[in-house]
């Protein structure tokens, strides 16, 4: 076969060939962290009117121009701006009325004096103790977007205050992309599913939880087709159907070398399969296969959870961002904390290392404690916040070395 | 009225009040992102019997010791191990059995000689050309967890891995916090539904919306009321079903004093009320009122989009996490990063200021850029990436000077 190890950059420039996989168009509400598939363009000016952003006195700015504590501007006030109707009236000069926050604001007025610099004589008239300038206090038509500006483009990632300004455009319908939906299946004949006690030998299915929930957590829809034993024709059935039903393909490898082989004839037997990577020179992960059938991507995992999650943090993250139509999706949006190394580790040349770490605070300095466990120990993920990469040209990390925390979603337990 | 205003200290210290607010069970595989409310321990071993960790041959580690690539140790093949089988021989002396990763090791055998430092001679005989030690490339029974050990503790949020050893374990129904959910009110009568084309002073409903997505990032179930006129008897039932039908009650203000008024007196009119807080010495967000009715906690929040949500990131994040029953709720979970502020920003002292900041890189470093738009500017928030706190003793912030910038989940758009 034709040595097709990859390196990352090689698996991620590779991974770019696989495009967002189709449009939906949902009430905008339930857009939250959905990927906009169009461009948004304000519809009318936000806000349409001028508004007042304090609870005070509209005015004509030059009728307190001069103003001061002890020697006030005397202003007539005519009327009450009521929330959410037009004024009615007008300011002229040497008048004033009263407005609150969000107020709209009436003609011939251009300011508003704050209720604070605001001394009631009587019913009728106040005294204003401070200048204010043109258009203090207002917020003016379009300030917010003005008509026919861009506010969002294609491949933007729908945050909470994002809805809030579709909410106040009034925008209801968008066009998103579609979410991902991921066929899962877990081979080897030694895997069991979780509700049944192992034999001698055997071991739960664990790749089918982790790598579900991981799909939950990068907003694609993880549908687990369940085990496959290490035969050609059901493994060839179940790949069949996984293609059909889903918009790629993972098979969580049974980690002997007996069932990787077995997963890559049963990829070489469609017709139009394209291997792209048969390895990837990472550790933990370098049993990875990548192939092309029918346009959607397959990856054969590795067997064991910490290389398969190791694969998925580093690869399938940017891989789903794409398919999910997010701009920027190979840029990395991972988080990450700075922390001085715990201990020295070394490294192998020739391939990237991905060290687990676990994060402690002491004394205000935040510390990574390499988590040495075999790939085989899911225990190794669960102690662990994140990922140390150590570069394939590198040799080893140093003792107090300051290194970048690549973390896993939702970990807590330390402070920042 | 008492002098009701807080500090953020004293706010999140009063938080700390409330509780989680029951359990219930579920299926281990819907747990992602759920907080459990029991502790698990290992019921069994994890694995419950020796594997390899390798493909290769199963030997006593004895057997190799001495052997070099110029002189292999010669070992007698006697079978092999079937995957999720237990082995049907023993290794004795001067003899091996080949295995595969995860296979389960045979009686006799304490280490695994990887495959590349053995030799196929003939069918029957393997040349190695490596030591091994004991134990090398055998995970033990145990070596994940033994049986009896705590795994997770009550309040531990579940991600990918943690639900992978839960199904290791083969633990099915686990017990959890419920999610928290949260009645959300908008008030003023200027604020029209979103699909209505606003009059003359009127704008649309944002905070339902802005408020409701940050409710399912935090993992509560927004319960959205809908809107209320400025009118006591209709506030009064609204925030009575509120109280009946969820945790928490979220009361987006009008932004006008008299609806804020109105709020509070709404309130005061339910027996058992407690008012908290009235006005936070935070800016935006200081016309927040936080009372509790009837044991649960009503949030009266200010009507600018930005305020709101500067009130809903700082704290109903950790106040929905409490609610959720995590541990360290009120540790600062957010995400921080460091950036270079590009501008200088003055502050008034006796009150933290939330600076919303657009991250932007240059050069291969991160620049916090302050937008100093008005806090009823939805597009201030729409263009930031997070948060600069200036803490209310320090007068301002220097261009150039490196913060912390406290991220809004799922901003995206720099690379970090």
């Amino acid at each position: 076969m034709f040595f097709k190890v990859k390196t990352s950059e090689e698996v991620l420039e590779l991974l770019k060939g696989f495009n967002p996989i189709g449009e939906e168009t949902v009430f905008m509400g339930e857009g939250l962290n959905r990927v906009l598939a169009m461009e948004i363009i304000a519809g009318e000016d936000l806000p349409e009117f001028s508004r007042s952003s304090m609870d005070g006195y509209a005015v004509r700015a030059r009728d307190t121009f001069g103003a001061v504590e002890t020697l006030p501007a005397l202003l007539d006030v005519t009327g009450e701006v009521l929330m959410g109707r037009a004024p009615d009236g007008i300011v002229s000069r040497g008048k004033a009325i009263r407005i609150s926050t969000g107020g709209m604001m009436p003609d011939g007025a251009d300011a508003v004096v704050m209720l604070e610099y605001c001394h009631s004589l009587d019913a009728g008239t106040i005294e204003v103790s401070r200048v204010v300038s043109p258009l203090e206090n207002v917020i003016s038509p379009g300030d917010d977007f003005k008509k026919g500006a861009v506010i969002f483009e294609k491949g933007c990632l729908l945050r909470p205050q994002d809805l809030g300004l579709l909410a106040g455009l009034g925008i209801q319908d968008i066009t998103v992309y579609k979410r991902p939906r991921v066929a899962i299946i877990s081979t080897g004949d030694e895997i069991v599913p979780i509700d049944q006690r192992p034999g001698p030998g055997q071991v739960r299915d664990i790749n089918a939880y982790t790598l579900s929930a991981f799909c939950r957590q990068a907003g694609a829809e993880p549908l687990n087709l369940g085990l496959c034993r290490d035969s050609f024709s059901d493994l060839r059935e179940m790949v069949a159907g996984g293609l059909e039903a889903a918009d790629t393909l993972w098979i969580s490898g049974g980690s002997s070398v007996g069932t990787r082989d077995l997963t890559v004839k049963v990829l070489e037997s469609f017709g139009d399969m394209e291997l792209l990577a048969h390895g990837i020179s990472i550790s933990p992960g370098k049993p990875t296969i990548i192939a092309r059938i029918g346009g959607r991507a397959v990856f054969g995992l590795p067997g064991h959870a910490a290389s398969a999650m190791v694969v998925a943090q580093v690869f399938l993250t940017p891989f789903l961002s794409r398919l999910s139509g997010e701009r920027g999706a190979f840029e990395d949006n991972h988080f990450y904390v700075q922390a001085e190394l715990e201990r020295n580790i070394e490294s192998a040349s020739g391939r990237d290392d991905y060290i687990r770490v676990r994060l402690n605070k002491r004394d205000g300095r935040l510390f990574a404690g390499p988590i040495f466990g075999k790939s085989g120990l899911i225990s190794t993920l669960v102690d662990a916040h994140g990922l140390v990469k150590i570069d394939r040209n590198t040799e080893g990390l140093y003792q107090g070395q300051t290194v970048n925390v690549m973390l896993f979603k939702d970990s807590r337990g330390v402070a920042y």
